[in-house]
């Protein structure tokens, strides 16, 4: 990785996430020299914003990235199987939002809170984790730190901005066409999503579980670096446009009481504490979203296990969740 | 209890249980002799329907009971603590849809799917689960005869009619507001809940748990009349307007595979399976509105314990979390 400045491409710049990557580049000041938003044929035309400067989107290709030290994907999990090797072979290093290369043995999965350390393992790629775990692990790995972690139950609340802006529009639309008296048709989800909730998140598996609901599982171990952690999630689609609320319950193998954990998390990295329901202060998705911090409140005992706890944990799915995690671990890549 | 027609008075008439409670024993044919509609002072001069007849509703005191065999109370607790027992007292059978009685010793809390034998100790006064209860324990009480249930971990997405009309109107309002760039004030509920998530319902008690979370925890245990089953419950407000949903892990003592639990259930009293997600199909806020069964779907193996299953049970948190659960109870009084 060359010192000073790097040149970034986005694949996926006009998407929900790709813009977010763009603004959290700038917001940031990352170090870049040329900025190359690319995106698919049906994006062109398109202009993004940078440093108060319009860039024209190019159309992804397999020789969109010469030059290009650092490529952040999320154009979906096909394309970046198909373009990503392109870029690596062009010697960037690609930082991917899709599930593509997740579970892939020589693909660290990474959360820089949490394993900053496996970014160098890397052979090319380094993959984003889901949203909903990312938010999670920021969480949980310093409690696991002081009491070993033995199962997670966890009930999510994921807001529309996590399925792109065809969802968000269609929560919106949906929502003016409830209150018109119009008909609704449900386009980017099987069923209404207005005033209503849905128990699907990505295609379902063998067993009755959401592809959503497995990343969950896996993806945890692999970023805690520890497989004896058991998970079992179930993934809900709320009608909230930013930000995901997750109900988490854990249990521990030696007493963490809940004062020792608020103590512990309000020193974790990227971590924020919001708990005190005296002032009716608890984490809520209106007032993570846009911010960077993964708020953590609701922290109480659950004495129907011998060490437990019930969490409450909300984070801005497209910052925390997807564009600034890829950024952080961008700036990992720069510190080396 | 005398036999043919029964003198039915209904306590809070024109709140959104009161109302359901009218069209419920309309519905459902109950042999009414006389409706006595009755509310506080505020609603002086209202009228409610039943019968394609308009009944003025009468302000309820001490005195309203005269006559009366079954009162019908959903107009709080402090109201039922106050005129419960005139009621009593007049020689009325009070089914009270508040908390006010719900933990007491010789108060029956019913569900009449669950424990309809418990009816018939009472002394005068009978409860009315929690909503969010009688949801959980419709679908979880057949489950529990056919393998002993050892805990059950609970986090909810309930909707906003649970808090009455007002709390409907200012989740119409806000929303409306949010579209029109419009400054939006909490009344009902201390945050926004338009587009959001509340992990707050019912005041906070000692401990960090809610009331409303307390009252699952306690209330399961009372209706299933087993004290050794283990609930820990997180309770969630969202953006809906009726029907609560919840995500239920259980933990069983013996092994129930999911294909069983959705036979025993398919023939469970009050429970409709619905469980297909090849065809997208599982239980939903918006299909459970105005329908009287408790939906159970999502019906999947939990591996990460001995002997566990996820379900999704919805239902709609005014009818049979409510309304329809009491006329139940007053139904099985019919019957003695």
């Amino acid at each position: 990785m060359r010192k000073g400045l790097l040149n970034v491409a986005v694949a996926g710049a006009t998407g929900a996430v790709g813009e977010e990557m763009i603004r959290t580049l700038e917001q940031r000041e990352f170090p870049v020299g040329t900025l190359r938003p690319l995106a698919s044929s049906r994006s062109a035309g398109a202009t993004v914003r940078y440093r108060g400067e319009e860039y024209d989107v190019e159309q992804l290709g397999h020789d969109s990235f010469e030059g290009i030290d650092i490529a952040l994907f999320s154009a979906g999990a096909s394309r970046s199987r198909e373009f990503a090797p392109s870029a690596v072979d062009a010697g960037a290093v690609v930082i991917d939002n899709s599930s593509a290369f997740r579970m892939d043995e020589d693909v660290p999965l990474v959360v820089p809170e949490v394993n900053a350390g496996a970014i160098m393992t890397h052979s090319g790629i380094i993959a984003n984790p889901n949203c909903s775990t990312i938010q999670m692990v920021v969480a949980l790995k310093p409690l696991h730190d002081a009491a070993k972690i033995k199962r997670i139950v966890v009930s999510t609340y994921q807001s529309v901005s996590g399925s792109g802006k065809q969802a968000m529009e269609e929560l919106s639309r949906q929502t003016r066409d409830i209150f018109a008296f119009q008909d609704i048709e449900p386009v980017a989800y099987p069923h209404q999503i207005a005033f209503n909730c849905l128990p699907h998140i990505d295609v379902f598996m063998e067993g009755g579980s959401t592809k959503e609901e497995i990343k969950m599982v896996n993806e945890t171990k692999k970023i805690m670096e520890d497989y004896s952690i058991k998970v079992t999630a179930t993934c809900v689609r709320v009608p909230v446009f930013y930000s995901h609320s997750e109900s988490v319950n854990v249990e521990f193998d030696r007493d963490l009481p809940p004062d020792l954990a608020r103590e512990i998390l309000s020193h974790a990295p990227g971590v924020e504490v919001v708990d005190d329901p005296g002032k009716n202060e608890y984490p809520m998705a209106i007032s993570a979203a846009g911010k960077d911090p993964v708020y953590v409140g609701r922290i109480r005992r659950d004495d129907t296990v011998s060490h437990g706890l019930n969490l409450w944990i909300v984070a801005d799915n497209i910052r925390k969740g997807a564009a600034l995690n890829a950024v952080q671990i961008a700036e990992e890549l720069l510190k080396e």
